[in-house]
């Protein structure tokens, strides 16, 4: 009687929780004026010490490629990548465009090209505005205020400092033949992958999550199809028992979709970002690092300052560390 | 008479190297399938020794700003930067994009983008594509076999590695109180550079030269009006008697305009790309590095693996070594 | 006194209209969902009136031609027209997008493009959302309710319907030599061009006014350079006394800069698109027209459907009645 | 015997003209220089005709719309539509772009957009250069001489005249339930249909192929399945029998898929444009003619001038006919 009382005043405490601290945009611990959440974490000291346990000079690369074709989130009419010449050898013979003639034009053999991209494409970023709630994000910035024809004067991709942090990989992937489809990673996986690979977290980590998804980054169709994804809970882990600095994963959306709220799309990033403050990278390339079983590393990365934006295309590296 | 013959020998001979040899795409010493050119010089070895020099936590941004009304190159018709909405937090709500109606979006606040851009735009490295010579470019691949409407399949920037070399900057800035107008940077510059910085070339470094045009970023005019550059005297110097493995600068081209050759309107590019395989950086920041007098530090930067083009964003970032 | 005194009266009385009336958007005499405006002129029977007065065969295009370099209104960042090959013969040889391979590509020899611009660019026609006063657009309807992220629920191009009308050129340009640097065409102008012409409007007309700018177009530094345009007042002569349906000029924004009010700086914009309802047509080619003395013709032109838009590009045509 | 060898004797033949002749570019009848082909047609006299004829003031508008997400040909990789504001009342507010400040923005409520497209998209025509054949296009024009980065010389969009000539709508759909999956439309059914509607095809007319395919236009995943096209021995019939000068369709790509053909894949698209040098429209709006059984019909259409392109958007309108 007593537990089952227990059991329901737990349940609702947990309401109260998601009810009234949840669901709303959290205010920042760096005070009223920060943009970048979390990453307040890095300081000189905690970059020196993560590079000064450099033991290697062989470096990962965690990006994937851009190309047309490339997988990307189309549902709701966002631009694919697209790439196009716009001077050729040949053409600027033909063009004649800076006026200089056949000759000099044969003789100096131009190639430009040009590219447009949804922000959210390829390795990349998401900014803190990205998902917000009930009109605010992170912060309490509001649209009204902050939020012009250019993107957001608070929060935008240029205000993220380069990351230079100690980086973890929990390959997930590693610890099962394959994953339902739409699979949400459990706090369970998360702690059997820790085991199965003799590491700890430590607070201010770069955690990169490996579904193994990226293997099949060429073949757009397969890569969007049912891939796995993160659950809330193990994101809410991650940060609050874990003091993870920034995630990162090698799928689409970091999530899973469908999603798990009924009356949130995407409660994961909305968790992440608007409550907490907490970036994390898509589309990452993680099969190196998991086939070498290099788990922990030092992580470098810098997103392109696109000013006012919603995420940023980056091209992280780890190296690993002794 | 016999120095004069010598004379006109030596002005014969450097007429067939530059006639016979410079005005030909080079090829690789790295063998026929090099598509990376100088930047096979980097290894693990040369980087674990320039990341075991870090002596700092401090880290600097030698990237400039993406934003609507940047510094371009537009005289020959290239794309301006774009930045654009494609979902705010107010337009999901009035378009509905999702299916899920007022109530889901007004809590859940979406923000999306998307971008278009000249690839040499912003803080940026040119693929030794960029620029050929007689209708080839670096190495000998030629458009007929390598170049297709997606750019080429030789030496695109996704074949570009991430760099991780000892950095100098050569703060030539320094050394004036301005420039004259298109003002070429010489050998006795960056010589009188290294005095006073009491700095030296090491082979396989990557040069940053500071011309200071960063100042005016953002002001395009001003930035794009007859900045200063890099002397074809100076690049080669750089090159052939000191080893660079890289180069950059902060302004717009490199090199300066007008050319300094009647028959090449852009004879350093030609050099540095197609004859050397030399690649390099342009529209760099170097301020911070300047007033902080940092001149020796570990350069880390990975450009985006735009597949087949002949450029390609990044974020560089400099650490002061010891 | 008495004449002075009304003629204080009038002028308390222009200065209650501009004030109270002239200064908010209009309500439609078409009714509360009206969308179009003045275009409610048009019924079938006014439209097979013009036609059934077509005497020529003979076809005059209105429209200049849209290419990389063109003139636009690139001052608040608006991107530039651009044009790109996504399939070329000899690219889909070496691309293989379609992965028939080489002989079939080879044959069957491919070229496809794409373009992008700004929807005010070329000749177009502005709709009536463009310009909007104290945050409502023509008939009331408010960005609040109505302007989603794909741009406006009411009054998008997609609802502008064809138009057949009566045109009418009202050559200004014939009657000067030259224009002072950004003139204001007036009232007295149009008249004596009609006297001149021997011409009158009509009710329901499409009035299109030549300045001569269109020469330049393929001058885009000249064409944008201190170009003559029409008065407020002219606009309002045209609309308010002889009951002009759609305006159009050959210059880049029909009215010239530096604005002739304060407090507006775009004031025939706002009279004619959110105070009145009528449309007008920029950027049009009305040379061939002047050239040959047609003053009088049938006006046709359909502007692309593009859904939500501020404006559209179109090619009216014109061909000579009786 | 004497027949069975003749059948063989004319299938040799046809083969031959298939082999020797239909697989080649076409030399124009209308000299070395033609790039409009069958659209010389078209005379004063021709126009006059027709517009003399207009017994209406009704108008059809012969286009649909242009929206985010609308179906296009996306397989190759072309972009799709892609709608954006570059600005808005309250971002205008916000960004104040003008440097005229708070007060002036929020009086001048400003709304501009962009446009991004693959060039045949929504209802449009294509060029005589979009489809050639072994390495040259109609008339025998060359990439190596004519095609620059910036589209082509000869035969460009911008070439294309206005187009006024008789229309004939051959409502195909109106003879069957439904058609097959991928159904090709044969000369039995041009020539049911024609007797069904008691109509009949006049040299130099415009000829209207109705599927019933834009039922689906606005559900893009089905418009784009399975739809039925226009047979190669139907086209070369309208061509070579009935003189037609341009055609047109309601579905995606005239043709239908899979094509019909072992050697090439789009075998109607390449004998038109390349082998005939007829010009044909695609994803046209034809129900309201349909439904209101107009079959024959004044047919003016104006196509953007888009410099060197290989097709352009345009909005035809019908006008009923005595």
């Amino acid at each position: 009687m007593k537990t089952k009382k227990n059991f329901f005043q737990v349940l609702a405490f947990q309401f109260l929780i998601w009810g009234a601290q949840a669901q709303e945009v959290g205010q920042s611990p760096w005070g009223p004026e920060d943009e970048i959440g979390s990453l307040n974490m890095m300081t000189d000291s905690s970059r020196i010490q993560i590079l000064s346990q450099i033991g290697s000079g062989q470096v990962y690369d965690l990006s994937v490629d851009y190309f047309v074709g490339m997988p990307s989130f189309h549902s709701l009419g966002d631009p694919s990548y697209q790439y196009w010449l716009t001077h050729t050898p040949h053409g600027t013979v033909v063009d004649n465009p800076n006026g200089m003639g056949e000759a000099m034009n044969e003789k100096v053999s131009y190639t430009g090209d040009a590219v447009s991209m949804y922000t959210h494409m390829g390795t990349h970023i998401d900014a803190l505005n990205h998902f917000g709630l009930n009109g605010l994000i992170w912060n309490g910035f509001s649209p009204e205020e902050h939020l012009g024809d250019k993107g957001w004067k608070k929060t935008g991709a240029e205000k993220i400092p380069p990351i230079i942090a100690r980086g973890l990989l929990l390959d997930v992937r590693a610890l099962v033949d394959s994953f339902p489809p739409n699979y949400r990673i459990t706090i369970q996986d998360l702690k059997a992958c820790l085991k199965r690979q003799k590491t700890e977290i430590q607070k201010g980590d770069v955690i990169l999550i490996r579904t193994g998804q990226a293997k099949h980054y060429e073949d757009a169709a397969h890569y969007l199809h049912q891939y796995p994804g993160i659950s809330l809970a193990a994101a809410q882990w991650l940060v609050e028992e874990k003091g993870a600095m920034l995630l990162g994963a090698d799928n689409l959306s970091f999530e899973a979709f469908p999603p798990e709220k009924e009356d949130n799309w995407v409660p994961v990033h909305t968790y992440l970002l608007a409550e907490r403050g907490v970036m994390f990278l898509e589309q990452m390339m993680l099969e190196d690092l998991a086939k070498d079983k290099v788990y922990e590393f030092a992580f470098i990365a810098a997103s392109l300052k696109l000013r006012g934006a919603s995420g940023s295309p980056m091209r992280p590296i780890a190296i690993p560390i002794n």
